[in-house]
């Protein structure tokens, strides 16, 4: 493996990132909602990426919400190296933070949803998002924020990958989910259903189309890959039947992706296509809408999926679930789908450097 | 088993129905179109409902089209008993077929999508409900008709469903998909996308867990059935945030049946719910739409599936795949899920009868 990784950015051959950390990417790790399971998963999946010697851990947050889920779990304060911005090297072991309350003070209290936690959660992935696109990390993993609480601290944003996009200046994006052997692209995402129909047009599929097939190549390192399309509506419109759009706006979309040599085929039956398997057959599908490509890809990967952000200039992975309030601070959450996410992040910082 | 299991209808109790067969209920199974793999899994689900001493099967369809697909498999044709019309005694082994051709040829062109072959097809299913309305077969199994085709011969009904529903007369029946441990019913079922959020009213929605609620305790023994109900948007309209029809819509018609004392709850996100198996503390689970609850139930329980029409006065199954034209007359189709479909109608049989 080594061999062929390159360090991310153009930086100086220097005792910064000499020997082992040239080869483990810098990975800004944001706290989510400081009420929640974020804290709580973060400190279990940094020590474990230091095990596995995966990446070079940045958590960015409060340090003071970090400690007090670290004591409430563990009966004493962690080990932790706090500093206000980034320096030129960072310890090679334990937990780094950077502070991104700024002295502010926040106790924690688990299951809360309140404004001051949204805004907490939120300027933590701005802060990380700044970081790396000056460079100074090479990828973003998010711990989850809680949508009403961002929503109450003044963010309109539905979540955090339209905010990131936002911040990152990007509006040819996908919401992407990965797991072992599936992927799925969204056409659209968070919108109310009744909004879908309009939403799904000729141009925002055959957009979908091509995020997903650049960050397949450049992510994913696949050459030539192969993309599968659902339809919008029952049984893809059966013909005309069900629905005009897989005529008149999907099928078109396709053709026209064709004609610029993709290896894209549908549009599929969203429920044979996931129930007979054919998703094995392509490197990723692409999903019209929020159910119909969450709900079969967390049956096939509860908790094994990452929610990564196609299109974007940095690389941003999270875990596919949520705040968890009902079991916060309780040392009970679950960490998998963290480090996968932080897995999936250095391996497209590699693959993207390569 | 045997000793709480009554004749289904009041019949003499004469030689007609004595002895074993008295337990075994008579089951119409239509051959479906005639150009795709129906007659195929009829004849190997037949032979072995036979062998299980499952029902008394009822085929109902061509003769000719039966045999023609007899011979291209086997090389010779079939030992059948045909009829124009039900006799009071059917013979407990055997290929039993009623021809509902009326003596009208039929060659079969194998995967040929043709306005006869749809014609012939809902004769058949036209035929065996009306055994089943007036009392002479137990329940209907349906193998698949192509909507295509059954379009061309003058049909405007999307499936069987709505067909057989309207056949029936009755206004108020829910599309089932039934497995092992899971049973997924839906609001509206074959119908663009588009149309979706205007046909889930509180009216629907309400409509469909009675429904729901009445056929699990009839059909499936249980008494007190507990039932989840999806929400409509992505996150059940994460509080508003993604649609209103959640608190406008969906829970004032679960909180109306809560009223009336049935154990409802919801509306839950269809992607957390499949994903972290939160099904599987329920009865059944009612979705919105098509792709919501058949994309997870085909993946938890693709060839297993059963799709079964609620609320009908006759018992009414199906197997849950289509026609299959790319492989009709080959011999390779799998006729599990059909076998499936008549061992559910004779479950639902005697538990209606109980």
């Amino acid at each position: 493996m080594a061999a062929d990784v390159e360090p991310v950015q153009a930086l100086p051959d220097d005792s910064t990132r000499s020997g082992d950390h040239l080869k483990r990417p810098r990975v800004a790790v944001t706290l989510g909602d400081p009420n929640g399971i974020g804290p709580e998963i973060v400190l279990k999946s940094v020590r474990e990426t230091h095990r596995l010697r995966m990446a070079q851990p940045v958590i960015v947050g409060s340090a003071q919400v970090l400690r007090a889920h670290a004591v409430h779990m563990e009966n004493r304060p962690p080990d932790m190296e706090i500093v206000a911005s980034m320096p030129d090297r960072i310890p090679p072991e334990g937990l780094f933070v950077l502070d991104a309350a700024e002295g502010e003070p926040f106790e924690p209290v688990f299951g809360k949803v309140a404004a001051e936690a949204g805004a907490l959660a939120m300027r933590s992935v701005e802060r990380a998002v700044e970081l790396c696109l000056a460079g100074e990390v090479d990828a973003v993993v998010t711990a989850p924020v809680h949508k009403e609480a961002i929503s109450m601290a003044g963010y309109i944003h539905p979540g955090h990958t339209e905010f990131i996009a936002g911040l990152a200046g990007c509006s040819q994006y996908a919401m992407m989910m990965i797991a072992e052997g599936l992927r799925v692209g969204l056409v659209t995402a968070h919108m109310p259903l009744r909004d879908v129909p309009h939403a799904v047009t000729r141009e925002s599929v055959l957009a979908g189309i091509r995020v997903v097939h650049a960050a397949l190549r450049a992510d994913f390192g696949i050459r030539r890959p192969e993309i599968a399309v659902l339809g919008l509506n029952p049984h893809a419109g059966e013909g005309g039947v069900l629905g005009r759009e897989e005529t008149e706006v999907v099928g078109p979309a396709i053709h026209e992706a064709q004609a610029g040599g993709l290896l894209v085929s549908g549009p599929y039956p969203a429920d044979g296509f996931f129930g007979a398997g054919i998703w094995r057959q392509y490197d990723a599908v692409l999903a019209m809408y929020h159910d119909q490509g969450l709900a079969p890809f967390k049956t096939l990967a509860f908790e094994h999926g990452v929610n990564y952000t196609a299109g974007l200039p940095i690389v941003r992975t999270s875990p596919d679930h949520g705040t968890a309030f009902d079991i916060a601070g309780q040392g009970r959450a679950r960490s998998e789908s963290m480090l996968s996410a932080i897995s999936l992040a250095v391996d497209i910082v590699r693959c993207r450097n390569r």
